[in-house]
């Protein structure tokens, strides 16, 4: 057996990318913290201590708020998978790679999929979602993404939710990129089941996937005519253990448990209103930086999610050399296009603790740099002046 | 919202009992690592550095060998949901909790299961399986579970490995408690599926099932005539990420692979014949300690399993006082008994880093005190003495 395993020693990135976001100081302490077991009154107290600012954060009263001990990936499977299966319809809102997603999932479901799209970088339109429903009575559920991550789109919920109600199907929601980051008002739209992850806006590692399953919801579960098809997110058992009987199912992450509560803790001390207004005011400055050197945003300004923008590739750019200069020369993450947007746009995130002035005027820098280097012409200062401009003296 | 969530502060427990066990300082500070990027080059280098070792912890030379992201019970879902499809037949063994779940995920998957079983606390014979085979030609796997965390067995896996490749089934093993405290030997066996979890023997935290597909199960796999019915855990993508492709797939918990990568590294650093030595000549004491104090094991001499052991809980002793004595008194945690064992047993862990003489010390000790506290008559130094005699001067 080989004994030669080095000692851990990956770099200090500035991750401005798709997610993982930087994780907080305070959170990566949290961690230290030491394991203790599922059972244990203290470990009780702390899944409490967990489920009750999630409530916050997703603006609800759901009793059943927890956060699944697997990725924004296994969040997405507990909420189609608990809702969906074997004959039923769904209404899925496909603008980008994660709608696709969900297709997949239900498909695997059982489940019949009625596809409603858009391009990549617009929003779904309520029209569109209205006459899937007329055409489709029946409709167990409409799904859709709030803020895209392979796009940029941050897609408004409120009329899609009161048609979906209107025609008596739940709405099940993706806000893996928006939770933290920007308004997910789960009770005053009624939305049914909301999932996200923990390295995005919250800025905790990624592990676990933050869900709130309402009332609506939990009476179509009841009603399923045959299990979940998951057994590791099914949260007909699931709510013995997040719920009051606290009964063993399996062994949750307790270290990202950690991490994810000292995250809500930063969530709760800056306020989640201010903390959306940082996520504003700093992409708003990117956003002013990256026109102010040329470049072209990929969605329109209305319906820009903040955590996460597109950018086009002006024509003659290598777009891989660009971002490989910025990991290896400036250390800094962004990521590329993805689907028909490879080569198109790179994504910028500021999400979490990665959302800040001086990492928007790092990139602006940074990629001023770089840009020059292809022989693309812009006053390479033009960027982190006008960010300079919305952002004020700090 | 609210604002007072206080600062995180759970007790340092000594835990023995089905896991989590406690995890190595080292460890701790391995979490302490940047997160980034999962397409990061760094990153990818990471990956492999915990796959080699892993390799190395299941003596396979499988290439899909990895950590799901998600618990041991995630990893249970990863080995039955990509194997089994509607309409196979499965045999199945319970001899514990965690048959009955595999009986659970497996009709999840719309499998037949055909039931071996055994008491709680015995194997599963050769001949019972050969039966069962015999009975169910083209039965497409025999599942089975190595060390039973419910009852302490350690079941031995060569003859119905044998079998099951006789009848041409698939060789599905849970190593959850094994891995890393015992010898699980993947290839001599020509086991076809394994997988474990990072919270027990291994001694990271929780959050992780590390798995290996051998080439067997990787053909039938090929040959599925439906999809996985799990997006989450399903291989055919997968292995696109964890293979020479590292084509995005979900985001993995960095934490929790830094946190596998530094445990795997001190199991290099010890010795994979160390270790499992060092567990069998603990849970050999603690054995004997046990039986000084006159208390009998659940399990026979050469089917337990040295990372569990079961002890029978005496006539007259409230079994539940003396676990809440110990943690609450001791700050020592030991597991009650599941199902048919509820109030029977207890369950006592030595695994990975918590496997040290002092630790069954500090238990005997505190357990002798808390029964005769309750009344039961045996010398209170009897159990220490015995096992301070098979453990030598430190």
């Amino acid at each position: 057996m080989q004994r030669d395993l080095s000692e851990l020693n990956p770099p200090a990135r500035l991750l401005l990318g798709p997610g993982p976001s930087n994780v907080h100081p305070r959170v990566y302490r949290a961690m230290m913290a030491p394991v203790i077991g599922y059972l244990d009154p203290d470990f009780i107290r702390l899944l409490e201590d967990t489920q009750r600012p999630l409530r916050a954060v997703f603006r609800t009263e759901n009793d059943l708020t927890f956060p699944v001990s697997g990725t924004g990936s296994a969040g997405m499977e507990a909420a189609l998978y608990n809702v969906l299966e074997e004959g039923d319809t769904v209404i899925i809102c496909i603008n980008g790679f994660f709608g696709e997603r969900m297709v997949d999932m239900a498909g695997r479901c059982g489940a019949r999929v009625v596809r409603v799209e858009a391009e990549w970088g617009r929003i779904i339109e309520p029209e569109q979602v209205a006459a899937a429903l007329r055409a489709n009575p029946g409709a167990k559920a409409v799904c859709i993404v709030h803020a895209e991550t392979s796009t940029g789109v941050l897609q408004p919920l409120a009329d899609i939710a009161r048609l979906a109600h209107e025609h008596g199907a739940l709405v099940i929601v993706d806000t893996v990129t928006s939770l933290g980051g920007c308004e997910v008002p789960v009770d005053d739209l009624g939305l049914d089941v909301v999932y996200s992850a923990t390295q995005k806006c919250l800025s905790a590692p990624p592990g676990m996937a933050p869900i709130t399953f309402g009332p609506r919801a939990m009476d179509v579960i009841a009603q399923r005519r045959s299990p979940c098809r998951s057994w590791y997110v099914d949260v007909t058992m699931l709510r013995n253990y997040y719920g009051e009987a606290r009964r063993y199912h399996h062994t949750p992450p307790m270290s990202m448990l950690y991490a994810l509560r000292e995250a809500l803790r930063l969530v709760l001390e800056e306020g989640l209103e201010a903390r959306i207004a940082r996520h504003r005011r700093n992409a708003q400055a990117l956003w002013a930086g990256l026109e102010a050197l040329g470049l072209q945003l990929h969605v329109e300004e209305p319906y820009r999610a903040p955590p996460l923008t597109t950018v086009r590739v002006p024509e003659g750019v290598n777009e891989e050399q660009v971002r490989k200069a910025l990991l290896f020369e400036h250390n800094i993450e962004i990521g590329a296009g993805l689907g028909p947007l490879q080569g198109q746009v790179w994504r910028i995130g500021l999400m979490g603790y990665s959302s800040q002035p001086g990492n928007v005027f790092a990139l602006l820098q940074a990629l001023a740099v770089e840009l020059s280097r292809q022989g693309y012409r812009a006053s390479p200062s033009a960027g982190v002046e006008a960010a300079a401009r919305l952002l004020g003296p700090p």
